[in-house]
């Protein structure tokens, strides 16, 4: 094990009928409030609604600020930083996914800087304080509701960066199952690979002696494949909608990484720099890319996928060597995602060989990527090769 | 999966050398130090040394206040609320094992009532503030590094009351595996039962659907009976002092009950019931409780007893019974505590059944315990007769 701080602040508010915490949340933590959220969605399924009569019975201000996109803008920041300054918000509640909690995120940051935002996203910049943000869930994938981290696009640049800070974990996210029953199958199978990912990328450390954490996230795996495969088949489940939503949450909590280097996260930097230039649906992205970036990894050290196959995927040793039971594995973890009908190439988006260059470029938005194994834009080239047809 | 409310602000700085975190959470919570210990064995273990290094750098004040017993003591808790009160503390600082932090707890919610500390921890009273609490963890066993819970005996009525609140969260804990390598065989194995007894506790919900818990709460077990018996013959080993060290505050800092129903904490009752009248390890009294409830709640249901010994003690159908199956698992988790040396029966303690009646009576500081099976006063009496030889 390796040395650790492990601190969480957000207080999360689990299960159904659990909107009804949010009007002591806003008694605590102010009543003008900038409700941040995505399409409209949540107009239709009811959460707006649900949301909004609350508010009106712990009579806040509020202020509304839709149209977060997937993948978040950093213009959709600015105008939500001045919309804060302009209101003299006390709250920003995000009710969405992840693209609209990582929007909420950077704008609550941002309002106490002076200079342009970007300097935090881009790290230039360290935060020092934030205006409390809360959440209400709608989307199990990225974990954002109980993180510091937050992803945000700048199309001017074609860059897609990841920022932290400890300024940013919201004070408090309300997770309410059914409140993800009417998301779609793609998006649910886009959420199940992402959550997956979380936990492999933190799975392929180089920690010699961490056995929990190894455990932990084997369980994660194993919990959220049984009931997956279970939910895309039925998808108005709440009993699997509700361990999946809890399983997005703690894949990205901080906690699985505790005693451990963190692992390797060079395929989350190989499908930033994927939907930067595509804007490609990230679990999508993720579902192409992990698979090959864990067959490129294992030609030099199949150890960390030998232990997956035989922990997660039940393969035996039978005496075959330890590159053919990880390439079992990763053949495995392949057929799994497919069969929940996610894509295993990026000729499904129709994205070619045509701006391969420009895809290891964007890759590179920090100056070492991978961990497991270092990459070089060799490795990420390779991997893209692997990832087209 | 139930609805439930997470949040845990303790900060956990984990790892060798981290006591030099100290300084800057004095320069955050106060200079102003309590500080709190046990019998004296941090004098001959270097830890006071080291603690003592760090509080002089940073310029603290420190009024000590040593002696806390095991099973700590309400008198004690008093002594330091004058204390504190007297000497305008900013900040407890708790060096030793859950004894002492649980002490440190009492006192932190004491300074602010006017009344009798014991209306809170007899929950007749409510606190609304706590002083800053940290605490230098010395012996892996309780958990109360990373929870809101305390355990006070008062030795004029014979009484060892559990008690919570949310201002009872320690602001920080560091957690250097160092620090336990010169705890004794014996009392690192009572610290081995009671992180196992609060796992088991919580495994016994009856919580119809939380597969991810019931696997994080199989992975703890497995994680501390696999560095547990390495552990016991070979003291000095780090590496195992951190696995058992991190296992125990996992095992009880709230993460492996959300969305059950919490478990079963009668054998934890049963055994304050006894510890209160013979003041006994509490690690103690629970190996040779805990079995007892087991088998005794397994010829009711066995369901649960059942799971544990497929899951965790690798125990295989072969066309018997639940009944059968839970017994097997049961005797395997006796074989394995007997294995490292701790206690079976009451007769080590020289505990007859001259008192049960008492034992019995003292079992039920709580109107109901139990809740896997609700006990009588029957059943409490029927699990400290299978416990006695």
């Amino acid at each position: 094990m390796e040395s650790f701080m492990q601190y969480n602040p957000t207080k999360l508010w689990f299960g159904e009928g659990q909107i009804k915490q949010l009007q002591q949340e806003v008694d605590t933590h102010g009543k003008r409030v900038l409700l941040v959220y995505g399409g409209g969605s949540i107009k239709q399924n009811g959460v707006y609604d649900a949301v909004m009569k609350q508010l009106r019975e712990c009579e806040a201000t509020v202020i509304e600020m839709p149209g977060v996109e997937p993948n978040p803008r950093l213009t959709t920041v600015k105008k939500g930083i001045a919309l804060c300054r302009e209101m003299s918000i006390d709250l920003i509640l995000a009710v969405g996914g992840g693209s609209v909690i990582d929007c909420a995120k950077a704008i609550s940051v941002g309002v106490f800087y002076d200079g342009d935002v970007w300097d935090i996203i881009t790290r230039k910049a360290t935060p020092e304080r934030a205006l409390p943000l809360g959440t209400v869930l709608t989307l199990a994938a990225t974990g954002s509701e109980m993180n510091n981290i937050s992803v945000i696009t700048n199309w001017e640049k074609n860059e897609k960066r990841g920022w932290s800070s400890p300024f940013a974990y919201p004070a408090f996210s309300i997770l309410d199952p059914a409140y993800t029953v009417s998301v779609p199958r793609d998006q649910t199978v886009y959420g199940i690979v992402d959550m997956m990912s979380h936990v492999l990328e933190q799975y392929f450390h180089r920690t010699e002696h961490a056995p929990m954490m190894d455990r932990f996230m084997e369980s994660v795996l194993l919990t959220v494949m049984e009931a997956g495969v279970k939910l895309v088949d039925d998808l108005q489940n709440i009993k699997h909608r509700a361990t999946i939503m809890y399983a997005g949450t703690t894949a990205f909590n901080g906690m699985l990484s505790c005693g451990t280097d963190g692992g390797d996260w060079a395929s989350h930097q190989i499908e930033h720099g994927l939907s930067a230039v595509y804007d490609i649906p990230h679990g999508g992205g993720l579902a192409i890319v992990f698979p090959n970036w864990m067959a490129h990894c294992a030609e030099e050290d199949p150890s960390r996928m030998k232990k997956l196959a035989m922990t997660v995927f039940g393969i035996e040793e039978r005496g075959r060597s330890d590159y053919e039971i990880a390439m079992e594995g990763i053949q495995a973890l392949r057929q799994f995602w497919d069969s929940l009908g996610a894509p295993n190439r990026l000729g499904y988006y129709g994205i070619d060989d045509q701006r391969i260059e420009e895809l290891v470029h964007k890759s590179f938005m920090k100056p070492s990527i991978g961990q497991y194994k270092v990459m070089t834009r060799d490795s990420v080239r390779d991997i893209l090769i692997r990832s087209l047809a």
